[in-house]
């Protein structure tokens, strides 16, 4: 749809062949591509069909590229409660990168030391949109929200064990906020969340000009 | 914090009186006010402190305005699959125009009858923001993420019975949509989907200038 | 109990050497028979018993064909989301056709990108009976009924992560389809859609005579 | 779409005004009017805008006629577990025959005395469609699959307490029935199941010609 | 507590190595030993302490026999709907012998074909107490009831995929049985089953001296 | 089936006219009639009827008797957590005697003042069936199981609130017991755990002639 | 057990003629008595019992003072997130109080608004025990938690609405709370948060001495 | 924070290698270090950067002891039902010691057997905090909150199967607890429990003082 956009493709249900050959297709366009949830075999795969490619391993991201891309002005700042929210973080902040966006990080800044997270508030003010990544109680997302009135997308993580049910505690959480100005994608979807980042994005970007 | 912008009261678990008495002290900062899920009993109380107040019955609002409303260049639109999201859609439309944004709507949209739903194609390619706002299955977030590339605020809805486990579905599906794009707010909670939307235009409007 | 049916075993909960001996007993009655769920080694071990048999690789399928397969004059439709949702509509369509139905199938054409789905009114106007089959948030069965009064099998499919919940979204979303006309059936549970499928393909067969 | 079809409005979360106003525009196209999910205050308003109404009370149901309606001379059969099942499988019942189709019923032939339901085996074998209807464990759709091979519409009903869960016991019960053959529609959606059975009919009755 | 009464030991949660300390402790009170979820190789190691034992591989139970067991007079007769069920059925088999019961077996007999569960009519005369077992959307239990006044010990199992989330429609289904005298245990649970029923054939068995 | 056993009508889904009428009809069979969750209304609308008929309010039971009732040589104990569990003892302990049961009780005698329980011993010594009726955590049932090797009728009742989720967590509680021997009944279903008690009983006293 | 303990009456499912007698037999014994769940109607009952009480209807509460009650040194900070929460902690902070304990508040200092939380440093340096009461997302405790290593008790409260559940969103966040050091009471139980907090007090005061 | 305290790293969803650099890093402040959730190949990583560690297997715990531990003279008592629940207890027990208490142990001691439970009443007495430790269906925690008024950090255990969902039954019966004083933590959170009781027990020492 727009410019130097790339095309995606999603590997987790996929065989490594038929990854291969929907990448190889895609490369006929001469677009940059974006793959996700893709792990090691899946890039030593493509890496057979091109060099112009860069796998990021904690973001389980391959990127093909192809076309120069142009950063936008405005920006998308990353923060995560804890470190073991890195994965699902690094796949938004990567993919928001390869769809053309400034992207700047505030990791492990989590609710239970609120002095680090208040300490963010420079980058807050900074951004145009925050996207909130956290496991356990997700508590982070309605903190950052209560700091700011910028749109925040909240993205809820599977980190956690018992009573926290594969991060419906945190989903659950989110959706509760008791500060307003949340949108939330699903658990663990990082992609999702620098989707909806890029689309807001592209709508203050295009009242620039 | 901005200007011209509404103090809140959300009127649910509150008396009357107390309600009454929130309101007689917010009044004394001249700002306009915004009073969600108010019932008729809370409409008679207020119109005891003052004759600039309007009752959005369907809304469930009621709106007290001091202070003129200059309306955003931004759009939002409000989209509702059925007409029994219409109170939930009307919540999130008033509260978007009491916080300075042009609303406009395309109600009883939904995907059971795609045509009238492709109708509205124009609508969405003018709105910045799309709210989309639907019960039951909940596709019509899909379907309209789908249609177009803007950011989308997806408000499941508690209309439906049964297997519907009171908006369950609908959330459920707007979390998992296959077309990305979306943030997803509380079961029913019009007022949190228009200040999402309401964020993302303040950001659009200050690229403006 | 009619003729030409095939006998059918389902393999998941069962070892190799079971099947094995099921299926030689069941070879006496010199029937067609369908093995369902069989991965790869169950397939090696039904060699051994006859030559004239073909393993449905994607459908998870052994067909061990002793007479011929008479096709019906009415027709099933089987629809899909997305690529991933391929094993589960591929088990009903080798199973519809073996029951001896006609199969069209058109994959692929997920509400995300609705212009592709709208492309397939022909097929869908020349079925008798409609299978359904998406994971994540299953819209696909809702667009689906929109577009057509024929009867339509529903199947969640457990594709997708976070709150998916293994298939419950597509589920519910299936059971509060805001169009009606709809039968859900089991979450992957190609099979009996495909059964649903023929027993009502059998009612009109029946009524063409 | 169809010729001499009823157009059909679900009055639960309307209002009366709003349901006698719509109803009005409805009767200026004279067709049939089938009204569900309507209580005795919406029948007496009904009743100003016309005489050729019919009000039954168990099934929720208000009908308005205008057109002869043609019965099907393919069958429906719409069974119950207990009595308490009776205001769904009339629901289904009466917009069965309101859409134009021969509905036979067999009410309180649950699987706790099995031999009552044996009984019904002649009914069966004329049905072209057998509904079944059932709360509790739901267990009847099964036993009636297991005794025949004509297509099952199963409808779970919020009969019982407990750990029945509004439903939820007999609808998983359906959806994980031994026998296949069965399509499920929503909790009590009686209007669903006689909706999908009739579009089962329609291809039987197009097939006989 | 009883006389000749095995002691049990539960396999699940503990290494090889404790399973072997315990049941060589166990074996200076020379009393007979139950030791369930036990797999080949804790069997291998039991055997090391022993040549007395005996191993149930269907049943995944291991039996160190020093005392002769004494059968009752009265009988539990096992039910099982599938095929799939076997292994919680053997458990309860068993269990129930070992604890000294004289234990009847009808496998296979589900719902879906009634009249191979209607010929066990003379197996259930005979019995003081029935266990069924039965996975999936667990009608056996309630059709059994139906069919007679013996107490009934129901067990639901695991068998299945999709909306059976694990045993857990079986078990609703279960509990919500409209035909009464139905006492349920735990998923998967053919070892509390048998226990269950041996405290009633105890009580039995005290009656008759 | 049984002599002098009485015919039982369930009154929750049912009008009071509805009821009337099939009381009057069990009337002529001259049998005595067990009319369960039964209102004050129907109690009133009964009396009408017949002057045989008592009233137990708290086990919202009436009781209309024609025919002598012979109480059982073995007995039943009833026994309750807390006072607010009264009710659905109740209607175990009346059902189990108008089924010809002698009953015992040992109410509010829950876990959290063991010594209180602890002194019941005798009653469980000289009881054949125990019935534990518990909500919150409905610990009480496998406390006693642990004290008796009777069989026992675990009921979990509503009572409690919060994370109770209306007599989930006594369920689980009971389904999941340390202490085997336990049968477990629907939520809240006195009914359904004194007739599975009645139907051991009947095999005991059976044993003893 | 301890002096100058109250007794406690829960009120909730108890006729208020029940209450009344209850409370009469614990007036016998000179204690104070506290009552709690008791609204306007056991209130009036209550009173013609004895002058000596007083009704805090905020907490639901009669209170009926025999003895002195010695006030604690050692302190317990109740904190609220919204003004909603109130009910609850009320609940707690009275009982406490009547329970001998000194009680601060800190009312309506949720995460949304971080700084007047902050701004409670010094009321949480003093106190012993701290009761975080929070509906919603239930973020409140994890935040206290991090800015306090005092053993804290976390209420969480069914204030919220849709995906709320009731209370469940804040009961799952405070246990999965980042933030280590929480006990968490069942959802409104701001009784029983009291009593943990009385009992930990107690531990205090006798090592004080 | 306090001195002589362990600093902490959870080892769950992190690698190796980030576990080693972690901990390399923590060394260099000298203090003693707690390691949670750490498998055999963590340890032998640790030990390649000190030999001042031990390895409590059950526990999944390493300490590296840099400062020397004084241990309180309130004492924490920790119980479990089964055996099956001593890897949670001796995590909590471990933690509890390096944080610096002294702990006593009770294991084993479910209310299956009653009086095993009534003989540890001299250690209940002796302990400051009481940490129960159970899975299956939880009861320890009730029971032995009905035997004592010390504070009781509840723990709930995955230990169990089938309806026990992975700990929901015990955690569900812990926050319903019919006696009051429990302060419930995360399923499987011995660390937790022992930070709790750690942060009560440091209130008594400091009120010794
Ligand atoms: N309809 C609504 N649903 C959810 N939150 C709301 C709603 N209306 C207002 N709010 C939020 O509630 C806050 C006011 O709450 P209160 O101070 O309790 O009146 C506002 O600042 C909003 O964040
Ligand atoms: N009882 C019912 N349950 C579920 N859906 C119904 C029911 N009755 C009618 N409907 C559906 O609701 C539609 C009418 O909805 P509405 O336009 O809101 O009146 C019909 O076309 C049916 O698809
Ligand atoms: N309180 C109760 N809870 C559950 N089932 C009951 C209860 N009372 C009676 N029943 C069952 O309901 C049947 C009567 O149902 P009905 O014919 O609808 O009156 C009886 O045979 C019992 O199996
Ligand atoms: N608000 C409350 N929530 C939960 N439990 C309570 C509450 N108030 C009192 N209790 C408990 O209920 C017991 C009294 O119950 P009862 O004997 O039924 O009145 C007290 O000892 C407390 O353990
Ligand atoms: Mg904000
Ligand atoms: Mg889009
Ligand atoms: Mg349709
Ligand atoms: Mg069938
Ligand atoms: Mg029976
Ligand atoms: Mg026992
Ligand atoms: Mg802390
Ligand atoms: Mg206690």
């Amino acid at each position: 749809l727009r410019n130097g956009y790339p095309e995606v493709i999603y590997c987790e249900d996929k065989t490594t062949d038929e990854i291969k050959g929907i990448v190889e297709k895609m490369m006929e366009r001469n677009q940059n591509i974006l793959a996700t949830r893709a792990d090691e075999e899946v890039y030593e795969a493509l890496k057979e069909l091109t060099d112009d490619l860069e796998y990021y391993e904690r973001a389980r991201i391959v990127v093909i590229q192809k076309e120069e891309i142009e950063l936008s002005e405005s920006k998308i700042l990353v923060m995560t409660g804890g470190t073991s929210d890195l994965e699902v973080a690094e796949e938004a902040a990567i993919t928001a990168e390869v769809m053309g966006n400034t992207v700047e990080r505030a990791y492990d800044v989590g609710v239970a030391g609120i002095h680090r997270l208040l300490a963010q508030k420079d980058k807050m003010a900074e951004a145009n949109v925050i996207i909130t990544v956290a496991g356990m109680e997700g508590a982070l997302a309605s903190v950052v929200s209560g700091l700011t009135d910028k749109p925040i997308v909240a993205v809820p993580t599977s980190v956690g064990y018992g009573a926290n049910f594969d991060g419906l505690a945190a989903l659950l959480a989110m959706l509760n906020s008791c500060a307003s100005g949340l949108g939330v994608v699903n658990i663990d979807n990082g992609f999702g969340a620098a989707y909806l980042a890029d689309s807001i994005i592209n709508q203050i970007e295009a009242a620039r000009e």
